[in-house]
């Protein structure tokens, strides 16, 4: 168990289905557990892949190996009974590649001006982004819908609307730009990635919503949280 | 929790490292569970792969999408670190593909020799020949080798000699290709996989070392089992 009070940071993108369940598990597990700071860093996944010199577009348009169709159809299942058993509402969209195909970019620019306008709203911007995609099957592209994603949360209309014009700021496009490129310096292959830090500033990296047992393990902490 | 006696179906390959850590972990939780009958059913994983349609050569000789340098690097600390919070003894071979390129038919051949002709010997063997591999770096695949791993457990040397000619035998070569074939049409895509099947024939699948968790809630039972 680390002595002494640690930091997580928790590498994320809106449109990732584990992602967003890793996302939930974290933060309630952040409200619980009494040793642990957690801090949010939105990231893009199509920039780590492409960071990494991965073509993601593949992801999307042809089936990469090594995959069948046992294992998509096993992973279909498995996302849902994984959100389920850690009590996270989860929705398959009907059609998940138009998601990916129009990617986050825009999604995660808009988190990033939240980050930086009204950083304590942070949380509450990627879930409601997310929670379009995984529980309401909403667009997270669109003006509209990206306003929509706002006021759901409380902000104004104003508020909302001065959002949406900060995501084509030269600030809002670098710092999502920077935080996505560091990722990848520090070995970042994917989301969710989360990095424990321990008081003396050492870091240990975790991949997968999977593995945050592991995280409560080091802290001394109570696993497994709100389970049915 | 299921009502009732279950029975979980554990598929494995003694050269696949995760398949050796959940190998380890579900024949530790079966000899603490009350309510679970465990039935280990060796597989070929690369038949397992080949009856996919996929060439797993590939996973030896090539990089195959999507991964990276970063991936390979942390999922190299990764098995290491998630067989020690289980308290199962792992080293990395320290040319692991080589025991890929030679594969683990002759080595899974014995493993169902002894299910055929010593039933009660079969978690014995497979663990014996996984320990050579994962703790000791030692070769699966000569003949003096499988001997080896016979005599460790107690074999005679004439019973040891015995099942070494066993894995020529038309019905052992059978047995194993049958197990291998109707993992494929099960919906098996990799090792180690669980099916945990209640007292009404009612089937579950399970993927990775990594999902014991979820049999153990569905089990009603303890979960973490001895973890340091």
């Amino acid at each position: 168990m680390l002595p002494g009070r640690c930091v997580v940071e928790l590498l994320y993108d809106v449109v990732s289905p584990y992602s967003y369940v890793g996302f939930e598990i974290m933060t309630r597990c952040s409200r619980e557990w009494s040793n642990m700071d957690l801090k949010l860093r939105p990231v893009l996944a199509g920039g780590i892949f492409k960071g990494l010199g991965i073509d993601h577009t593949k992801f999307v348009n042809t089936k990469f190996s090594p995959t069948s169709e046992s294992r998509a159809r096993y992973n279909q299942m498995e996302i849902k009974r994984f959100a389920t058993h850690y009590d996270v509402p989860f929705n398959h969209p009907a059609d998940f590649k138009s998601y990916q195909r129009r990617g986050s970019l825009r999604a995660q620019r808009l988190v990033k001006a939240v980050q930086i306008d009204h950083p304590e709203r942070l949380e509450d911007i990627s879930r409601s982004l997310s929670q379009r995609v995984f529980i309401n099957d909403l667009d997270i592209y669109e003006d509209d819908s990206l306003l929509q994603a706002c006021t759901k949360i409380g902000f104004s209309q104003l508020e909302s609307s001065n959002l949406l014009k900060r995501i084509s700021d030269e600030d809002v496009k670098t710092s999502l730009k920077s935080s996505t490129e560091k990722a990848v310096k520090e070995g970042v292959f994917g989301v969710p990635t989360y990095f424990l830090i321990d008081r003396t500033g050492e870091k240990e990296m975790f991949f997968g919503s999977d593995r945050i047992f592991m995280i409560a393990h080091r802290l001394g902490e109570n696993w497994m949280p709100n389970t049915r």
